[in-house]
């Protein structure tokens, strides 16, 4: 028996390529601007705490992270905060947004095998538009998606709509990520397949410690064990 | 003769309702607070330049226009710029992020009544991803339309993708806008119809002084006109 699918989703970043390392970077040298007026590690806390409540705001992405630091940084700096710190952040936002597209090992490869099978792939990632679509362009991936879906939230009624707007039933989609709650969860519920994927770093807002049982979920520790896994 | 269009797209901001006008409120706001430093004029045109400047890196929307202005206020304060400045554009970002969504005349009208009459209706909308879904949502727009296409740039090249996804004929697809630039020209350029409805305030990169003529191109005073038209 082989595994077929109408449609193979993919996560992008942290899936097909580095992200959350970059961020991490980020966040560390955003923490080392701030030392002067506090630890690095509270630093880090009360910028995750901004993070997430701006999140209905702000949404995900890197100017919404950029913000987010700007207003840790005015919190806790207060009116002694020099200028230069906010040029440094902007700074830091601009480097982020211009970072090498590092691909995944096994992503070239995968991708392109399935593509050579006919296979209809997509890309379903949140974050800024413009900067996925960047990403996009500049990984060399483009040419393999048929669709690219930049989604404000993966929650069970984005995967819903995205079905619709396909027309592809649940049954006959597969996503592919590293987020158990974004990209794994809402699909399986919904009655979709799941293949996840884990990266070695994951955002604190993403975790989730659920131990998942059902028969359309599969993991594997590398992108390239969904090659065999299809052809079963 | 009735005109028939199997999709008719709108552009979302000053076309179904007031999004300029808060830009040049929060820009008005932004150069009075940069007055110790410079005239509010030259801010305005030094605000611009970075702005243009930056849309490669940020595109559209308003997390993309307050960095500019994190940006700006950096190059004219320098040293001398107060972290209650910084703290102020934040809240002018967030100020304008949670505007009210006001519907332009006529447009509740005309969606209802297409939507009536079974027409298929789309949005086709530039800026923030989260910024223009939620202004959607607040609207109560969102149930008159079949899909919503949040897009990085207006090029012809989007608009073919977008007819691709929606797998429509130029010939059958109408543009409702008010820019020139990026919801007319392209749209007739790759053969569609499309349907300007200036707004009494244009952004100055969205501004051309092109003269259409074009079977396929109509200009209205208000967004009501196209009903009777479309029953000519």
């Amino acid at each position: 028996m082989k595994r077929q699918f109408e449609v193979i989703a993919f996560d992008a970043d942290d899936t097909l390529w580095v992200n959350e390392p970059y961020f991490r970077e980020t966040e560390r040298a955003f923490s080392h601007l701030l030392s002067p007026f506090m630890e690095p590690e509270l630093v880090r806390r009360i910028l995750f705490r901004t993070e997430v409540k701006n999140l209905p705001l702000y949404g995900y992405g890197i100017k919404a992270f950029v913000l987010s630091m700007m207003e840790t940084a005015l919190e806790i700096g207060g009116d002694k905060l020099p200028p230069q710190t906010i040029r440094k952040i902007v700074a830091l936002g601009r480097e982020q947004l211009n970072k090498d597209v590092v691909l995944l090992d096994g992503v070239g490869n995968v991708l392109q095998s399935l593509h050579q099978k006919g296979q209809k792939m997509v890309v379903v990632t949140k974050g800024d538009l413009l900067d996925q679509e960047s990403k996009l362009a500049r990984s060399g991936l483009f040419p393999f998606f048929h669709h690219v879906e930049v989604v404000s939230e993966k929650h069970e009624l984005n995967y819903i709509q995205l079905l619709k707007t396909l027309d592809v039933q649940p049954e006959n989609f597969l996503m592919v990520g590293n987020s158990v709650k974004s990209d794994i969860l809402p699909v399986l519920n919904i009655g979709g397949y799941a293949v996840y994927v884990p990266f070695h770093e994951t955002w604190e807002y993403e975790q989730t410690d659920i131990k998942i049982e059902n028969p359309r979920f599969q993991e594997f520790k590398e992108i390239s064990e969904i090659i065999s896994w299809l052809e079963l």
